[in-house]
């Protein structure tokens, strides 16, 4: 494979608070994945920023979340499976509104924080997410956590009649069974540059990743999830997207060619 | 003119809280404005409530209002055009899913409560929702006051190039020059149900009606605003509709004939 | 004993959305326990229905439950320990001032939904609860769930020097070891009036129950749960309410004998 | 006068969001307007901002607004008299509650944004928020916006019960009557830190402010208002705080002076 997507969570103002350097990462990335509203994001910064990925030519993703604005949706709720299609479905609904009125389309949908990560643990979320997407639009792709299981994550795919794209974390350490480490561990998030750049091409160009106990080990993913809440995230940003241009790796929107 | 909508506010319950006798209403209507998720509904809500009336053959609007949940959306807010723009847009998008996965698409979209009464004051409004809806989809209909004003509101659905359905309140008393009386008045609201559906016929049948003072004025509407909250309000609903059947007046979604 | 407090959720209606029979259920109880706001209620129902206890005698008491207003304050949420108890504080101030404003102190604080059933399962909860009452105010009393750790209870109580009540269900079926029998089982909800009566009855006198097996368990309790959420559970209410006064039990706010 | 307090808006923080350089301008201000989870803070930023206040022996006060979150409570809302007392009683009490669990006390309330603006315009609105600080503890003093119509406002006070302080905008230009120039205005907001020093100066020594067309009058004030939004604001803080300090003027907490 010799083609990458580069997605970034944006649109995380809300109301008179800003957050994150949307205006910075944005020309940088491939793919957006726009707060809704419910843990993140109102309906006036996901217009503002459904306009500026327009600019740059950024596709459109949905990036839902559970109710909980002073959680910012990094608490896991025991929500049903019903509340969570609920939910999925409200808020991509919402997002493609300010689509719609730019004479776009939505390309994919990415869970947000506390619900990527329940879905994570517990696939029957990648399905009623999916079941909600084929409910809606086929063409929406759901973007969900690459790693050792993704003969079964594409299967839910094939299954509801969607794509499915595996994600790369740039700056994340990942156990030797194709896991994240997680946050509390130390080493867990990357802060060399260099480092992370050389990853990602590994990555893009073996589909082999060094995992954190120096193990190589194998992992496929079609977009890399990059970060713009802070300069020094925006700087990663950049040299991973320099990294790959230069060694000719072409990064366009997960749409165009999976 | 023989043919007419019944439209009535559905879909207002929340989470725990029940609202509204939809179950009765529903059946005897032929649109139904649901609520978005701002002042009332929430998206488990609204996915039943969309069910509830594809069961029933009735056509899908939205009720969106303003952000204010604990006012029912009946507070005015001074809000900017362009929030009110982004508002509606967020929740029109928000209800379009749920219509989506049902394989139904929205015929119409009704302001709720203040952000109504506030259009009926200022054009800007209208102008402002008409907008939206036309960068949406041009075949959303929107829903505004019947009034003296006819041709003014009916212009600014052709610049926007959209339709506009005039709607007519069953229950509520009418000044001699086409507004509402208001409900801080004596005799503003109807409950005498033989009155009310001699009032209907006539306004259908010649598009006239009584005003409160007894002079006859003209008045013309596509959709006749019926509720459901309670049983009497049911009952005046179901006596509406009969008698607009044993005259012969067809009654129709709004989308079928504006 | 022969005296018993008898406490009941109030005060869960919220703007438009009228939830419970709070005219006809405070009469009939010594402590009301009031929402605030998070998962229900709100500032003008938290006043009415201070003023609606003041009238009848019923002491008062917050209800704090988890920021899911949708969710009713019934789904878990991971908040860690800190967020809880700033929940709490900021719910117990809020109902405070109302309080104040009728010349009245708070008596209780008894978390509500999922908040209580975490609390149940995991004593760190209850121990961060009974930190923010103590440091509120040494005099409010904390409500938890009667079991057989009764010792464990009421020693958090001692630790942080507040008092403790223990709280009986008068409508659950309990199993040997004192827990409640869960929701999904069959016979979890006692229907029968009479039974519940006695049921009651037996435990203010003898401090003894039937399990759902039949064997008869220790259980002290120095309130009992009841509800008026419909009017069944309303003359549940009176039923329990009587079978106490004509047995010659006293029935008291809990704040007068603990 | 010898003596004057400085105020500022702080804890307007919310969950994931930070907003304002709390930590850099308390330390130069005596009393802390502390938002209180209606359009800004969260009962976390209000258990932290206690605290800071606290440290620096800043006085405590609380800053209730509208609940409009997503528009910071500037937002005007035709909310009635008694929502208004209720959503003050509410958030006050919330407020007090941290206060409480530091062994301190309130001393103020000041009402933010579009609910201070709304009551400068209808004094209606002062009454509403004294009656509610008089029903909830005598010793907390209203804080409004000072001008000619001072013996009114400290009228209201003595109705009540209550003190009244009345603030001057150290950043904001006044017209001849003693009212703000608009914001709309050019000129409105002074940009110029040494003016800003000595016009404080003179307001606090003599009483008396050049007003925005060169006219001197008296303008009479127990507390200025100062910001921390950002660097610059903090710098004129320091600037005024610091003129008043070489001039020997006392700036101390109102409750004090009062």
């Amino acid at each position: 494979m010799n083609t990458i997507d580069l997605n970034s969570d944006v649109g995380e103002s809300f109301g008179n608070y800003k957050l994150g350097l949307d205006e910075a990462v944005i020309p940088l990335i491939t793919s957006a994945n726009i707060a809704c509203g419910f843990h993140a994001g109102d309906p006036s910064v996901m217009r503002k920023t459904v306009s500026l990925a327009k600019q740059h030519g950024v596709a459109l993703g949905a990036h839902p979340g559970f109710p909980d604005l002073m959680g910012f949706g990094r608490r896991n709720m025991e929500a049903s499976l019903n509340e969570i299609k609920d939910y999925i479905a409200y808020q991509v609904g919402a997002l493609h509104a300010f689509a719609a009125m730019e004479g776009l389309k939505l390309q994919h949908v990415k869970p947000h924080g506390a619900l990527y990560n329940m879905a994570v643990k517990n696939s029957a979320i990648w399905e009623a997410v999916a079941e909600v997407l084929a409910g809606m639009d086929r063409d929406l792709i759901l973007v969900v956590l690459a790693g050792s299981n993704r003969k079964e994550l594409k299967s839910i795919g094939s299954r509801f009649g969607i794509r499915i794209a595996c994600e790369f974390f740039a700056d994340r350490a990942y156990n030797p069974d194709g896991s994240l480490v997680s946050r509390r561990e130390p080493g867990a998030v990357l802060h060399d540059q260099e480092l992370a750049g050389r990853r990602v091409l590994k990555l893009v160009k073996e589909g082999k990743l060094v995992a954190v106990d120096g193990t190589e080990i194998e992992l496929a993913a079609e977009t890399i999830c990059v970060h713009g809440d802070n300069p020094t995230a925006v700087m990663l940003t950049k040299k991973i997207r320099e990294t790959l241009l230069v060694s000719g790796v072409e990064v366009k929107p997960m749409g165009t060619f999976i």
